[in-house]
This record gives structure tokens, C-alpha cells and sequence, in this order.
């Protein structure tokens, strides 16, 4: 089947093809993204008052929705050589398998230790940490890759590195834990008795197993209150797509150099740091009006912040303590339920994301996990990658368009984004295994709930 | 610093330069390995006797020593495009760390999902089981790697796989068996009940944990008894080292294509597999006089099977029921101590491995499983990437090599084989970095107790 085209199997750039810089969908948006809120007086967030939480630099890259590309220090472009160019994967066994006329790549991120793409804005956040003499960062994180991506970033920098891990998740994944430990980083199960945040959800909620909401307060808590830290966030913050954006620039540099022309473009979505750097560049040409694509957020039924969220200023974590955003959000409060165990479990979604949505530029769509499990398992046996679940509903989705391209006999190229693996969702995959996985979707009684902690700004 | 140089981090072969037929360094070698013995009649076995074990054309392979490249079918070809060519590794920043004059290069083989270089045989044995219309194939697997490299490949093809996992790492790893579930594989406890030899060693051996004497033991029984199956094996066989000279082959082509060469070359040393395949291409060079090289195997100090073995025949499993085959051996009785967490546990050593140790041809080294993990630490922090504890015996004698070059000044290029990721060691690596980590040497009062075991044929 190779060699009917001159397509290999995966296409690596040279090291002199990768981005020397970031690009920032924000300067070619019409629309911009709202700004963050200070949420005492409601008013934008200042560069002064960000910098009490962020790096400087990073501060600037939050606020700045003007200049189109943002240089890649050398520090880390060196330090994306060891782990990228990754692979644009042609996926020529999965097309047989379907027996599909439609041409299928992904974007495979999760050929480095953290398993997935979140190293590539872990490098970029500790290496201004680090700049700005900083002795360590603080974050929280759920599943661990995240945790696992800055643990590494700070190991290879020198600095410390403090982890709020949901604690459920601490229990859960034992393994995770250990790589970041490994790695020099700390970590604790969130909700924990080292900060006051902690400390009160703990006497409201006794038992709690905690949230990424909560785990966020707790590490924003522990940067403001010892000198010489700050806090860092996988997901979410523009700066985070800004970096991701080497993702999609990498693509369509692949893309271009084979002169690929992707027809829809996929991306799971949790806080959307994935989805938003593997689409900046393909977005970037709608807005331009270079070019179209359909481009589709997938999310979990269980926790369908695009399609079934609100559009509004909401606190980005539950001690409140954050600035608030605009977003699609279930409100602050909404937790997905204890059997979802798909991933992108965020209430809210990344500002950028969420205007382009907004806005039309980009489709949203929302999966059940046993379907979405499906797909991981038939995946991992014809391409031979054990996906992560979060991965799989782009997987999902990538697989039910090529079998609408199978029923109509239309040639579409479908590019889409596999954020990582699979190796410590052994539990969930066991569930699936063993038949016990169920779906959940939240009934509109249950969205009230949440929707009813919104914050009365707009 | 890769300013300096016009070496890339990571060299790619292209698809049109990966090997199109494996090397067979046996039809170099002016000593020839022993052939395997019938056990019972103490001759050496047919191709029909091993006919009724293995596939016909492994067969054919597992004996023939003559023939020096054997090529390589284009389904196995295409396969190896979903995961190959591996990278070879220029590693700047652990040489920038060491602050060493020494250029070190690593072959990664762990960007799969069996973790390993085992997919490179896996793939091989089951295309050739079902090219002879078989239903499926039996085996064992110790740490988990082989097992779920043979799941991946049996179910792209749609073969039955059936895997005995000793006990331990049955128990210990439950997420390894759970990857080789999502395959389609079913995994079963070895010693186990399922078999008449499981049913003995559980008979005299009450509460056993098992071992992969053991569970191969179970694994040909099985295979023998069942219409349509047969034994594979993922390492000591010459078929097998033939299978992964996939990865000499393209370590050689990468370093011919920027003009690096070799003065070290070091792989860590179980069974043979990956180091037999790894060096193959160089050993063949200094067989046929065109070039020299250092080569070390490197084991551990806990499992010495090179360093402090007796070269004879041996039963390849604990059961007695394989042939018997000519090696480095510490006796099928014996089994490394329990708090050895490092891997690379097999009693004996591929007879090709053996007969070229034994030639003078490579040398061997053992280590001791805290250095080990040291290495592993300071690797993972370093190059980014968290290896197995195998591979991790290789690391450590790159490292010390490359020490001794900043010593000496000397400007040595030493390359090293990566065989894997240690995502599903992290019990061992919790250990290390709780601190209860403890080496183990074997007294030569224990090493005795194993040999006293070695059947009388020379």
C-alpha cells in the first residue's frame, strides 16, 4: 500500500524545518478574546497585578493579542530538538481497516516521557520561570501529565518544582506520582493541609477527593506566599496555546512540504491547550481568508463545556482566588461524574477557544466514553499505539468521519491531533476491558446546578 | 551547542533506506554456535524435531548459519514503518553534563507501545505462524515487554495469543497485562494449572511465584497440545537475534550516512536479543577484518551469566522439556534474588552472544542495580527520557566510558543501545527513590548450587 504514493508512513521535518516561532491566532482574530477579570473589582487583570502569579514575560505573552509570531528562545528549541519534530503519521493501516477512500493523518505527541503534548509549554513556562531568577513553580495536576511535563522542564533547568496532584488521582496513579518524583518534583494530594485554600475545603467537604479547580487554588496559594515562585498552568491561558501552536506549525509545515491539503482538522478538548495549538495555524488561514476547513472540538458527553456550556465570565478555579475568564464553562462547581474515565474534565475552556467557537470558526462536537474507548482499542490494534483516553474522542471522531467519506466515496483528508498515551490509564482501559464502563451524560438539572454559581458580571 | 555540528539530535533514516533483509552474523563467524540438542536423545535436533515447536520458516532460520542476509518480507517491511526507522540519538545534553570530550550516541527503541525492541521479532514470528495458517502462537513473558510486543503483532494479523506471565509480575503489574488484554491477548499466572508441567512446579513448589524457566516450560506445552499453535520466543534464539539486526542495521546506516564512527558500542545483556541485534553488523565488520570496536554487554551483577557463568549446555527452561542449548549459564535453577528490580534475569545467555564472548569478540561487564537505577535517574533528568531498568545497565557503562574520556581527553564516540521506557517499572524506580533500593552479589557458594544443576553432555 506504500508504494502507491510517495507518502511515508510518518514525515519528521528536518531540524531546520521546525517553527523559530510561536505562533498567536489572537493578532489575526477580529474577535478578540475577553480579557481576564481581577475578581475583586471585576476590572482587566493588569500586567503588574498578573506578575504577582506569572513570570514577566509570560505575562506579556497572556496579554499580547497583536504580534502574529513570537520568536522560540534557542534554550528551547534545543531542548524541543530532543523529543520533536513529532511525527505526522500517515495513517495507511487504519484507511485499510476502514476500508475508507479518505486520507487520514494524526499529529502524534506522545513520543517523550510526559506522554503527551504538554512538554512543549512545560519547557517554554520554566524556562522564563528560570530567566527571571526564580527559584521553583508551583501547578496542579489530574491525570499527571501535566505534572510529569514540568517535573521534567524543571529537572532539566534546575529549578524546583511543586506539584498539587487531585488526589484522587495521587491514589489512583501511583505511577505518575513516581515519574515526577523521579524528576525531582514534590507532590501532594490536593486537597491538603499546606494551604489555607486547602484547609477550608477540607473542613467544608471532609473526604473530598479533591478537583483540578481546587488543586489550581492551592497552587496559586502556594506561589503567592513563598518568595521567589510563581505559578504555572498547563491549559487554558493563551500564552499555553501560544506555545502549543508548534504543534499545528509543524503540521502544516508536514502538510506543506508534501502538499498535503487537509479538508477537516480534529481535536479533543478539555481546556483546549491541544486543541487550540494544533488548529492556530489552520484557523489562522480562515481568518486570513487564505483558506477553509471544517475544524471540530471533540469533548466528553460528561463534560460538554462547548456544547452544552454557557458563554460567560466564570472563575477558573473553585477557591476563587483566579482571575475570571470568559468561556464556555459548566460553572466553576460542576464536577463530572465519578465514572467518567475518558479525561478533559475541566469546567471551563480556554478563552481563545471558546471566541473562535463563538465566532463560528470552529465546530464542537461531544462523544460518550464507551464509544470513545471503542475507538482507543480498535486504534491501538491496527496503528499500534496505545492512545490516552482524552486522545481517543479525536480518534472517535476521525474514524466516524472517514466512514461517512466510506458512504459517500468522498477522498477528504482528515488530519487530527493524538495528544498521547495511554500507559497509565490502565485502570480505565481495564474497566472497558472487563465490560463495567458506563456512559454518563449530565441531565439539564444537573448543568443548573452548576450554571447557578456563575458570577454576575456581564 | 548542535550549532557546532551539522549532526541532528535525532537521526531519521528515511523508509527507502531502512534494511530490506536482516543480518545473519552466524554466517560470519568462523565458530559457529552449538546447534540445540534433542533432551532426550542428547543429539542435535532436526528440522522436523523442531517443526513440531516452531514454524517451518523459523526453523529454517533458527538453523541456517550461512546464509549472511536473509530478506526481509514486505508485510514485516511495512509493519516496521508504523514504528521504525528509530531514531539514533546524538546525545548533546547528557555529554554537555558530563562536560566529557567523549560523543555519545543512543539507538531508541522504545518509541512503541510494547515499550521495547521486542515488536522487531514479535512482528516477524507471528507473520510467519500465520503465513502457515495457524490459528495462534503460545509464549511467556517475565517483565511484560515480549508479552505485549506479541500481543500487538498477533492482533494486526489476527492471530490467537496466549501468554503465561510468571506469577510475580502478574501480580506486580497488573497494567502490563492489561495492555496485552487490550490486544486481544489472554494472560494467564504462570505456574498455572492450565498445563501438566505447571501442575508439578505448583505440586512441589507450593506458593511459588514463578520464573520464566517456568513459564516457558508452560508456554511450549501448551503450544504442543493445542491443533494450529505454536512456541515463540522473544529472546536466546538464533532467529531472534536475526529479526533485531534491524537494529544494527540501521544504527550502521545512520552513523554511514553523517560519517560517524564507532570505537564503542554497549548493550545491555538478558537474553541476547537486543545486543545480539544491535551489534551484529559490527561484530561482522571485525569478523570479516574490515574495521574494530570495543563491545561490551553489560549485566547485572545479580544475573551473571557472562562474567561469572560456565559455558556448557543447559536446559533453556525450568520444566526440561526444550532443547538443550550450548551457552554462558548460571544452571536453569537459578534464580536471581528477590530484591533484584533491574530486569535481565534469564539464567542463560543466546548461544551466538556466548560463542562470541567466548571468541574474544565482545567483552562483558556486570553492574550493581543501585548504580543502575543512578544512571537511570540521572539519564531521565537529563536526555528526557525515563528508561527501562534493562536498558539503564547500558546507560551506566556509556556514562562510565564517557567519564573515563574526560579523564583521559580522549574524543572516543560511544554508541549504546536504548532498548526501552521504564513507564511500567516505576515500583522499582519508587524503591530507588524512597531509598531501599540494595544490591545483591551471588556468593560463589550460591552461583555452585546452579551449576551443580547443569545437565552432563560435553
Amino acid at each position: 500500500m506504500a508504494n502507491e504514493t510517495k507518502i511515508p508512513y510518518k514525515i519528521y521535518l528536518e531540524e531546520s524545518e521546525m517553527p523559530q516561532a510561536w505562533y498567536n491566532v489572537r493578532a489575526d482574530m477580529k474577535n478578540k478574546p475577553a480579557p481576564l477579570l481581577n475578581p475583586g473589582t471585576l476590572q482587566p487583570m493588569t500586567a503588574q497585578e498578573l506578575g504577582g502569579v506569572f513570570c514577566q514575560e509570560l505575562v506579556e505573552q497572556e496579554l499580547d493579542d497583536h504580534t502574529p509570531y513570537i520568536p522560540i528562545p534557542q534554550e528551547i528549541r534545543d531542548f524541543y530538538k530532543m523529543y520533536r519534530p513529532s511525527p505526522l503519521v500517515r495513517a495507511y493501516c487504519l484507511e485499510e481497516k476502514l476500508q475508507t477512500p479518505a486520507k487520514i493523518y494524526y499529529k502524534f505527541e506522545g513520543n517523550n516521557t510526559s506522554g503527551s503534548h504538554k512538554l512543549n509549554s512545560a519547557i517554554a513556562q520554566a524556562y522564563y520561570a528560570k530567566k527571571q531568577g526564580l527559584k521553583g513553580v508551583t501547578t496542579e495536576t489530574g491525570a499527571g501529565q501535566w505534572g510529569t511535563a514540568l517535573s521534567m522542564a524543571c529537572a532539566y533547568l534546575g529549578l524546583d518544582c511543586q506539584v498539587y496532584m487531585v488526589k484522587v488521582s495521587y491514589e489512583q496513579k501511583p505511577f505518575r506520582r513516581e515519574v515526577m518524583r523521579t524528576y525531582g518534583a514534590s507532590v501532594t494530594p490536593s486537597p491538603s493541609e499546606t494551604t489555607a485554600v486547602g484547609r477550608k475545603i477540607l473542613a467544608e467537604h471532609p473526604g473530598t477527593t479533591g478537583s483540578l479547580g481546587c488543586a489550581i487554588s492551592e497552587a496559586v496559594e502556594a506561589a503567592t506566599s513563598q518568595e521567589g515562585y510563581r505559578y504555572v498552568l498547563g491549559s487554558v491561558l493563551n500564552q499555553v496555546l501560544l506555545h502549543q501552536s508548534v504543534i499545528g506549525l509543524e503540521t502544516k509545515a508536514a502538510m506543506d512540504k508534501y502538499g498535503i491539503q487537509a479538508d477537516i482538522v480534529i481535536g479533543c478538548a478539555g481546556g483546549g491547550s491541544n486543541l487550540g495549538g494544533l488548529i492556530s495555524p489552520f484557523v489562522g488561514e480562515k481568518l486570513r481568508g487564505e483558506a477553509d476547513y471544517r475544524i471540530i472540538a471533540v469533548e466528553p458527553a460528561s463534560c460538554p463545556s462547548l456544547t452544552r456550556g454557557k458563554f460567560a465570565y466564570d472563575f477558573c478555579d473553585t477557591g476563587m482566588v483566579c482571575p475570571l475568564a470568559k468561556m464556555y464553562t459548566l460553572g466553576s462547581g460542576f464536577i463530572p461524574s465519578a465514572n467518567h474515565a475518558g479525561g478533559l474534565r475541566y469546567h471551563g475552556m480556554s478563552p481563545v477557544v471558546s471566541q473562535l467557537y463563538h465566532d463560528g470558526l470552529i465546530e464542537a462536537t461531544s462523544v460518550e466514553q464507551t464509544k470513545v474507548f471503542e475507538a482507543a482499542t480498535y486504534f491501538a490494534r491496527v496503528e499500534g499505539i496505545l492512545p490516552a483516553p482524552e486522545s481517543s474522542h479525536a480518534i472517535r471522531v476521525a474514524i466516524d468521519e472517514a466512514l461517512k467519506c466510506k458512504e459517500t466515496g468522498e477522498e477528504k483528508t482528515i488530519v487530527f491531533g493524538l495528544t498521547g498515551t495511554g500507559y497509565f490509564d490502565m485502570v480505565a482501559y481495564e474497566k472497558f476491558n472487563n465490560g463495567e464502563m458506563n456512559d454518563y451524560i449530565p441531565t439539564d438539572d444537573d448543568l443548573a446546578q452548576g450554571f447557578a454559581g456563575l458570577p454576575q458580571v456581564d
